[in-house]
């Protein structure tokens, strides 16, 4: 049950199963061209639009294991690069998942980057210039990456506030690549699939995403995530009532405004009643 | 008297009497289905409406263990997840509550997740996508959860301020339940099970809550809780004056301002005297 | 000299002397049924109106022991429940206030609760619904407490600002009784009886203080307390003439404004000169 | 040349010397009976009038030790009461100087209280009531003060912002003292014996001290110490010019704008030439 | 692949291959003069316009070791200087890299000194007067600089808020030079030489980015830099279409603003289609 | 080359070679005479203009050590006192820089004193009173200072902030002396000597300098310092052009505006071409 990440145990974050992705452009090309050329790729585009399924299907198709970090406000240097620590009466140095990746040639994942403390985004540009070296300040060691190494971030720009974006100079170490819900008929597929949903059931869900889709920025922070899709797809499939299934995994998790609920709900309505 | 949480003995966290629950409307369903999907679940609600009570009962008819934790501003992912302790001249690791019910395939409910700090409510978010895995950071380690195991979180809508609020990144991941106090009939016969008032007082004290509860958001913070009501019913049946009762349990602790002091008094006279 | 919290002594905390206390009206019996009823206790009143008195009194009446916590901002819930501390070459446990009142059964009394950090008031949340537990996440533990543990906040009112209030679902978890100034035949009685000053000075004292206390909100942050007019009766019975034990305990104390602190020496003057 | 204030010896914190020390009024009788009450003493007053000399004559008059400390944003509790320290492979526990002075039965001398952060006035509380007892949370130990034991806190009214003021919670615990400095003749002859200055000198020095101070908010932040004019006492003595002096230790350590520089300049000229 | 920093093996911070450098004026000269008069440097210039390969390039040539710092928010002294570690039963000091530079008498590199945290920016102080010394505070210890060693910051004058300036005092400390990106020809050079892109493609690159920078504060935030010029060529070089790979290289990376991309598009296209 | 301040080493921090020093005025007798009166000082002046050169001369000419220590932010008490350190299985004291200068009878020179800790301010007060002890709370020691010992500050009055000044009873403790550039003719005299530079062109960097600090609070924060100055004189002297020395040591060091750094350049054109 627990895998032990830190014995360079490559094999342990291989993906073994190739992942379900159907490609929305060329980004599967320019992905592979960027790992070629080692040029860090920053991921741009919305909450759960598929850019960890995509990050996975490349990690199985680049033969690489993929170790990913959840940033947040409390990432520290640390938490990325290592800390000693003391096992009986021992400090011993123990490597943290930044330092992993570097170490076995790993894709390294840095999910939502702008979320961590600004000493974590520091740390990652002696990787992303020519150098290509991460040094261990607290040990006094650089290591410097195998050419199979590679960094990639995600990044929600309609998320940044003016305090939290990313410096210039930390951003114009990565070419980006923008990342949207998947088109209409690709989605449906994936619904389809992920959740048992039957195709005209699925053909309606869709609809009703691109309506709330469209609500963005007039009344709502957020589109609808494929992810949620498939939840009510899943509650669906298991007996649940649509317009219930439709309230509790498309409507109350992204408003909790009571006239934006009700509107939502008149979409829901006109589309499947 | 002192249980011991590590040990994965799962025996401990399972309720073992039914606990008194009277549905509001197909909530059990929805939970049901949630649990036999995998999904994580998120209830929405004001404070004192029952939803602890809920998750008890539904733990209960699951069969499965129950872990809770009340969030707070100062609660980090290491009071989640785990922490190496000093024990005599050797650090040992010890599980935190997360990651004992992801071990012992328990519900975890993560009561008020808003107050948490942001890495806390980061560290749900691989358990709460189709890996359905805990990292565990300081020990290397990736937990898969066993299929019994699921995540609920609470949420009050009404209190959350631009800054306190949940990420659309972490919302997008529960479907949602709403929760409000009972309907008057059935919060009457929760009122008598608990306090054992009479029917007819029970009454009463329904009906003067129905009349708080109106002056939410016209000068009350918060209507008054089911709980509140059982304190004014205990009282009384054990010989307090039901007006002074009244005042203990259901005005005093819900509004420190004189006038609206005032205000509920009179509507409590005018309903009991 | 010093007394040891931690070996769950009981009789320490006991109150053996009857505290001398006359009631303001119903509190004992409220307090008692609470008591009996199992109730969280909120005392809601001013600085120095007797609360702490009042409960030192009931814990002496119900003959259960006492164990007061003044709370600060940088009280935590380590500091309440407990924390590992190092001896010698071992890590040993030791039990902090609260979680020594639950194990003995005491009554628990968290003064000016408001003032502590966010954490802590949470930790009461599972000892104050009907779970009635402690848990302990350090240790992996959760106690449950006994019938006769009891726990009281006090809170006032006038102090709180909005970023200090305390959050409703912490509220609607006691029941809560006002405190106020003894009325003024009541407060000369202990005032005579606490500093040994004559009937006739402690009249004009109590007159005095009615006339303070009708200052507050009008130029007066706060009234001024039982126990500042205790000081002037110790000094004056101790020699000092009456207007300076007047301008030392009852004006200076409460004001640093210059045109306030005359008035109030105006009213002095006219009362006792 | 160190002394050791940990092991009670009672002896080294004595006032051997009588201090030199002229009353301004009653201040003396006042703070006798206030030991004599066992009421804690709050010293309110301008910067360099005199307090901290009074207090050291206190304490050398009522044949009791002196423990004072300088409080500061960053005091906690721990530097007051004490803390754990690892000494060898042991935690051996050291009293702060507040436990020390209610071991040794000291006057304890909180110098610029408002300063400390909030914990270090709630823990005087229980000191400053009817209990005089001393709770050190960290050993589970509650000390109960000797009758000698007696509390001082200074308070300088004029520079309490809205943010930093005492709580009136901790305010009414303190019988208070005014202090200001000390008369003209009254100065005059303490710059006289503590700088060895010429009467003429003392006489002159003191009128320019007088027109600064009625200055104080009409541009100046606070007046001219008594400490000050003996600084420029001290420099005149050792030869130093008269205006040198003058300017060195009464204008420009209290003002940096050059315009009121200029002003007390023309103050000083038209008083010594 | 682990090299140790700490064992002051000089020759491991050499830079062995002379780095690619073309000259931009006559800073090579500026900068070796400051070498001859032990002056430290202040590097001024934007974001990916050669500073750091300019340093390589100046270490190469003047035969000295180069150890860069990232300087970020979080960056203390500690981080800078050095600290003691626990190793086994003992602490062991480990130097930081100054304390390293100071030693082997290498250029040191704080790069965006201005983020780091003011302790910093005081600690390098002394080193950057007559007297040239390293005082290590934690250890006691004054250590000299032998003349080889140079201190160099560098610093973005566009980002530089009213909050994040560097003190008059530190800036004081250094000789500036300013750097900027380099010339048209230069450039096209450089980026024919490091991507391996066709002359043609290189100078409609080149054309493109000078238009981009013209729009600095125009609506950029900062122009884009030769890194992104190289990684749009090694694309191009790596077989994607000229203007997928302007779009990941030259625009997303540098702006979120839909309607920028728009017109960035536009001016790329009227160059290259 | 490291030196050990621990061990009361007195002769280490002497100066031993007479520091060049020309007096700007009677600054000499007044700082002796401070000495000799045992008053701490406080020097008042922008940066740059000799404060600490004239520390050093003094310091030789009485011939004391002399210990400097740069506030900062994070200055903390500990930082200027001492603290326990891990060493083996042992903790031992070390001594901070200011108990260092206490116990062997140095110069302590706090430069910048107001950028510190508030708690390192309060440090010194009972070393600035005639107490003239250092209270080490952690040691539990009182230290008396010597006679020979001195404490000095620095303040750059032009720098400080609203939250950022010095408490009246902190500065109140100090005399103070005002510093100052140079006159021309002394500063082109320090000038020559320090760099070797010609005297015609000594004259031009003095009459430009002039021209410079004339600017001050005109679009230039603060003047441009000696030291640059001098920086100048020695780029030039190793042969680079006047004007690109100029650029380099006296322009672009202290602003980075376009605009004013033009009006700089014409003025230093119009100087020396």
């Amino acid at each position: 049950m627990a895998k032990r990440l830190l014995e360079h145990k490559i094999g342990e974050f291989f993906i073994e199963e190739e992942p379900f992705y159907i490609p929305l452009g060329k980004e599967i090309e320019m992905f592979e061209k960027a790992f070629k050329s080692k040029l860090p790729v920053m991921l741009k585009g919305p909450t759960g639009c598929g850019k960890t399924r995509f990050l996975q299907y490349m990690a199985y198709c680049l033969k690489r294991p993929l170790i990913t970090v959840a940033c947040h406000e409390d990432l520290t240097t640390s938490d990325l690069v290592g800390r000693y620590l003391l096992k009986g009466s021992e400090t011993v140095w123990t490597d943290g998942p930044l330092t992993t990746a570097v170490k076995i040639g790993a894709i390294c994942y840095l999910d939502e980057v702008v979320e961590a403390r600004k000493d974590t985004t520091v740390v990652i540009h002696p990787l992303t210039d020519d150098r290509r070296v991460l040094p261990i300040e607290k040990k006094g060691e650089i290591i410097t990456a195998p050419d199979e190494f590679m960094l990639v971030v995600s990044y929600n720009p309609g998320y940044q506030t003016f305090l939290k974006d990313l410096k210039q100079s930390t951003k114009q170490r990565f070419i980006a690549m923008d990342f949207d819900y998947p088109k209409p008929e690709l989605e449906q597929q994936i619904l389809i699939r992920e959740s048992g949903v039957d195709n005209a059931t699925a053909g309606k869900l869709i609809e009703l995403a691109q309506k709330i889709r469209n609500l963005k920025n007039r009344g709502l922070e957020e589109g609808v995530s494929t992810r949620l899709l498939i939840y009510a797809g899943q509650l669906i499939v298991n007996g649940i009532d649509v317009m219930e299934a439709v309230r509790a995994a498309m409507i109350k998790p992204i408003t909790d405004d009571a006239a934006m609920q009700m509107s939502l709900e008149e979409i829901a309505v006109s589309i499947f009643i």
